[in-house]
């Protein structure tokens, strides 16, 4: 081993394992190898880059360095309403690039859209040393978690774009989920629709209200009457929540399709949702996009995938769960209260084949 | 509040919280949440049904007991190759399942089959207490976890059907992989088909070697030679695993199926891979299943939401992950050494529209 540069720049901006991936010109995973002593398959010379760079730079590794300062755990927990459904999972992936790259790993906790075991699972996380936290879901309140916000808890609010009666100031990321709904909307109406059904489970989180809400908006806009047959709001049949999303989706297209004066168009409140529309529509021998226009939101990577690829409204994921992360580390770092941020994301249209105007 | 009964019944066997809510005709989620005093919504009978209950059976809620007992974290620690792969999700949904109901929560992290990351989530995992762990990716080696599992740490591995050099004793629950792609294949043979292609990302884990295993032996049943120009093994652009599995599928099935002498049949090594293979022959102009057959393994959810609707294998997951938690937990509720089992179960072929006879 050769000798360590003793740390002489404590004080001024400290290198990042990017910063050292960088210049060395290898992934941040592949310094970390260097760091852990990993070092099979990877060729001397670029071991000896990597040793070089560090040195170069003066690099501690941010998470020991942070341990030892803050005193707590490097981990981020995640609280998701349902792994089931592939969002969730690129949510936690997205989530994960951003912390490793400052030296934090993620801890992800299922919660099934269960308030009680949304706040097991962050009192769970707490009592281990996690100390911030990113909450997937969007109830009405976050009033269950305000206990552990009083004795320190960051959270980040993620799909949380109406701030509605919560006295608790935590930090939001989403995108602006009125403007998703519209979005949708207007495409369709723009495609000649006029019947056009709205299709979810259980409306009860601020996100999926929001949705609604875009779509009566542009409704009225588009000097429609809003028909509330055309809203089909399933109900979970157990406490297991978005596995059954493709499942409820069927379901509901189903229904809503099998009515005399059906809709030309359906609306479902997530691509999970789409995509079982999709078999619902078959299930009653029609075509999509022929007789039956579909759009989802979010865009999972099955969207595009998918026959016809769905017409969906994309989340920039990526872009969102950095300003999440970095937000959240902000506070973890910080001894003093970081300001609040309300960051909403600008939702886009990506039309693809699930749509046509209407016959 | 009522009295609470002293507990007398600390020798004899205890109550649980599936024996309240089965006596209370309730959900264990209900008992836990009247014990967590989150009562709205509840009928008043129902609350005091539930509470009768539980002083009826002398039941302690197993966490706040087993935690005074044991000093570990009631942490079931769960490290996935992909949240990105629904597959994931639906362990990590029956993992919680079984935990739930013995006082254990899961949570989870994500190594992209780096097993860097693995390891080093096992670490941070051990530093907060929790003291077992199910590995759901198969490495060929579980080497990087000896530190750890001689400190202490109870494993159960999931997907690791041969037990291929490893010193390490650890637990295992898989389905029998050989069989898997013998299934799938000797399918694929029954319906006339000679040239059949296999699907796969790096094959550089045991269920996937099994797999072609499998395919290999069942071919060679047939008296079929090898083609080696039939095995596609896709390489990951990235670190970052299986959320490419419908891309890699795409983009396997493109190049396999575009060749001159083109098989007739594909098996994938997952669905993801099978969906995404839809859309590669799609692509090309091909129809599943009238010029190409198409089988996958696992059984998502989206495999019979499919268009067609997908032949797959079927792992029997609920019941996979309740033998996995309870092996898992009956090692950290006893101090002395429990046996180490090595359980496979049966994978199931499920045939649905994406396989028809050869033409």
């Amino acid at each position: 081993m050769r000798e360590k540069k003793e740390s002489s720049n404590s004080n001024s901006k400290k290198a990042t394992i990017l910063d050292v991936a960088h210049l060395a010109r290898v992934s941040p995973t592949t310094v970390s190898n260097v760091l852990n002593g990993r070092l099979d398959r990877m060729g001397q010379e670029t071991v000896e880059r990597i040793q070089q760079t560090i040195e170069l730079l003066g690099y501690t590794p941010s998470r020991v360095a942070r341990q030892l300062k803050t005193g707590h755990a490097p981990i981020i927990g995640l609280i998701v309403p349902s792994v089931a459904n592939p969002f969730w999972g690129a949510f936690a992936r997205a989530a994960e690039e951003t912390a490793l790259v400052h030296g934090y790993h993620v801890l992800l906790g299922n919660s099934e859209r269960d308030l009680a075991r949304e706040q097991l699972y962050a009192e769970e996380m707490w009592a281990q040393g996690t100390r911030g936290i990113i909450f997937g879901s969007s109830p009405l309140s976050l009033g269950h978690l305000a206990g552990l916000i009083e004795r320190g808890l960051h959270v980040v609010a993620f799909d949380r774009y109406s701030q509605r009666n919560d006295d608790l100031n935590v930090d939001s990321v989403s995108i602006d989920n009125v403007l998703a709904g519209r979005l949708a909307t207007r495409h369709l109406l723009a495609l000649g629709h006029r019947r056009i059904g709205f299709l979810s489970g259980p409306i009860r989180t601020i996100s999926r209200l929001d949705r609604l809400e875009g779509y009566r908006s542009a409704l009225t806009e588009a000097g429609i009457e809003l028909d509330p047959c055309l809203i089909w709001e399933g109900a979970l049949s157990s406490n297991f929540g978005d596995i059954e999303g493709a499942k409820l989706g069927r379901r509901g297209a189903q229904e809503i399709l099998g009515r005399e004066n059906r809709p030309t168009a359906l609306i479902a409140i997530n691509d999970m949702y789409a995509l079982g529309a999709y078999a619902g529509a078959r299930d009653l021998g029609l075509r999509v996009p022929d007789t039956c226009s579909i759009v989802g939101f979010d865009d999972i990577m099955l969207a595009e995938i998918a026959e016809p690829p769905l017409t969906t409204i994309r989340q920039p994921l990526e872009d969102m769960l950095r300003v999440a992360v970095e937000q959240l580390i902000e506070h973890l770092d910080k001894s003093a209260t970081s300001r609040v941020i309300h960051r909403a994301f600008a939702p886009e249209l990506i039309v693809r084949g699930s749509t046509a105007p209407a016959s």
